[in-house]
């Protein structure tokens, strides 16, 4: 099948931050996507940057040099960028800083720091408790700050890497209680939305959610690959661990928050009164609408879509919740939202909802159906601010389930 | 009161590894500790190593490029240095090659890539389980592999950092089900023991424990801070996270496997079957005695003492157990034991057990008594191979809980 073309998502509103490389810049650099074509920095010239500055952060081959500038000096560089193009379109910028997206690979824009995966969506709580125990009260915590979980930095890859279906341990389907040892029958996917941290924050120092904002450099779609089987028997009392550790993958271009300033949204009213360090007057939070899919035998089949706004904690939220005992936020920590669905059918974030822990298969475009994903399943999400006439979009996040290489005996 | 001496624990036998700066040394740098003595390794030639390899691996603030040498490397160090002190003592190095423990300053000996904390402890896990939720069956996962979560690899400082009381959300100790932000009113120390990845395993390889020795540097002392009343509120289902987060501390000097082969011993026996990845004929591990004291208003009371062997789960078999859904192992990556605790009384590795919960104090030997940790109060963790004489230990552990900054209201 074709691939997808989200030029559409890459209009010079965008200007969005990424690692890539191409014929003309073997090693991997900062970039920039315009529409369908990539524009390698490090081949510009800025004003605000001298040309040792620049060079040193733009032929670095993660974000992490760039992220630790100043709100201030991101802006300038995309004004700039926006200025060029908007005076002379393409030809504003050298030939040779250009390749075309077919033709370039995308590479893991941030050297993760830490990784925490929160739950911010009542919706899919309360999906997954009546699925999971029968009971869909929230967990203790929810109403009072984000709950969640950290996730392992070195799982992190980029869209494009295939992950394979992981090994592990589990109560055999067969339903008596014994435990097998064999690759994981459960593979999920969960459509989240993640911020990634620019300006550092000392330990101890704490952040109030109205500030937040500063140590936000952009976001990005994440999915948080689930095997379900080996998390139920993991998971009682520590939380996840195998059942996520084996592969987590984020979109390539970051977009930053300045591109989306324009699509703040007051976020869902509180239920009980919360911490100073919550607070937020309208809980602001983005209308970004998410969406994920699953290609099989090359047919793409929509599963869900939902809306970032929709979630009970927003962005600022867990930075704040992050710090709030302490810790410290470091450049390239990446906070995921969790999955994130809505209220009604079509707006699940992952196949556990969809399928109703896989009672209720899900049919494909193909003419087959799924409760969870078979080997050789593409899983695509994508996310897009605002509608999808915006110009501002997250591109796609997209990774493969290979199978599980063999098991010694 | 006089700082404990623990020159015992650094006889020429251990030769581990650190990150000291001193008056002759103002750049944090490889060293190494005999008796009392720091030595800078820079400062020495090895027939190994070229000057250029040694400048660039000794002069880095962190062990992590000397970790992915291979072990043959570290052998040769070592051996060297060894057979220098057996022939000549200190007389044997250069004058300005060495300062004295007492004027140095010890710094985060590795960059932690990614951090798992473990359960391995049954004892822990029972008397936990009988504190908090009246069941002492084990987690259901237990007795099938080391169960655990991801911690936060920005929260590990080195011994002698402080470590400020958290602020979180918790239930009111009233006993209403109020939700109440303030300082934890439970914090607690966790005694553990844990592994340092030297040798890099790449995502999807997987390992078994009887591999797991080769990516193993050494081992260190681990206190998991904990706040007992912030964990519970946010633990259900996703496990502890701001509980944890607030500091990890370890010990300065990384006793190297090779130091402590002379202490290998058998593990208790397998009580379920288990997988072939975490198979290991005699359960390999070491026999370290750990030890925590609580030291207040100038007098140390030793409040638990208990022995990494007695625990259910191995070094070897922590390792395999992270990688083996795919996962990479990172130099760098840092896997801790969780709570020691062995089956006596006076063996119990943190409060929670020691006090029931908070229901029975200890008494201390300045005549107060403690159900959690108060402000001041210094917690010292230490660690021997063998026996008092082995002459290989792991020094000392130590921090102090201050009080939490002001609260914004």
């Amino acid at each position: 099948m074709a691939s997808p073309d989200y030029s559409h998502h890459f209009s010079i509103r965008n200007i969005p931050f990424g690692i890539a490389s191409g014929k003309a810049h073997p090693e991997p650099q900062v970039a920039t996507r315009i529409q369908n074509t990539v524009l390698f920095l490090a081949d510009l010239s800025f004003d605000s940057l001298s040309p040792g500055e620049a060079q040193d952060v733009f032929r670095d081959s993660s974000l992490n040099p760039l992220m630790t500038f100043p709100g201030s000096a991101h802006m300038a560089i995309r004004d700039s960028i926006r200025a060029r193009f908007d005076k002379g379109g393409f030809g504003a910028f050298p030939e040779g800083s250009m390749e075309d997206i077919a033709h370039v690979q995308v590479h893991l824009p941030i050297q993760v720091s830490d990784f925490i995966d929160f739950s911010c969506s009542l919706d899919h709580v309360q999906n997954a408790g009546r699925i999971v125990i029968n009971d869909d009260s929230p967990p203790p915590g929810f109403f009072h700050f984000p709950i969640g979980y950290q996730g392992r930095a070195s799982s992190v890859v980029v869209s494009g890497t295939d992950i394979e279906r992981p090994v592990g341990q589990y109560r055999s389907p067969a339903g008596d209680s014994t435990v097998v040892t064999a690759p994981s029958a459960q593979v999920d996917y969960e459509l989240e939305f993640a911020a990634v941290v620019g300006k550092p924050l000392s330990r101890g120092k704490r952040l109030n959610a109205t500030d937040a904002d500063e140590h936000i450099f952009g976001f990005v779609l994440l999915n948080d690959w689930s095997a379900r089987d080996i998390q139920a028997l993991e998971m009682r009392p520590l939380g996840p661990l195998n059942g996520k550790n084996f592969g987590t993958t984020i979109s390539p271009w970051v977009v930053t928050k300045e591109a989306l300033k324009d699509f703040t949204t007051p976020g869902p009213p509180r239920r009980v009164p919360i911490p100073r360090y919550l607070e937020d007057p309208e809980n602001t939070t983005y209308r970004v609408r998410l969406r994920a899919e699953i290609i099989s035998g090359g047919k793409p089949t929509v599963i869900g879509e939902a809306d970032v706004q929709s979630m009970y904690w927003t962005a600022r939220q867990m930075l704040a919740h992050a710090a709030s005992a302490g810790a410290a936020l470091r450049t390239g920590d990446l906070l995921a939202t969790g999955t994130v669905s809505g209220a009604v059918e079509g707006s699940r974030g992952c196949l556990l909802e969809v399928t109703e822990g896989g009672r209720l298969p899900v049919k494909l475009e193909d003419g087959t159906e799924r409760r969870y994903l078979e080997d050789g399943d593409v899983v695509s999400l994508a996310g897009i601010a605002g509608d999808e006439g915006s110009g501002i979009g997250f591109g796609e996040c997209v990774g493969k389930l290979v199978p599980s290489r063999p098991l010694e005996k």
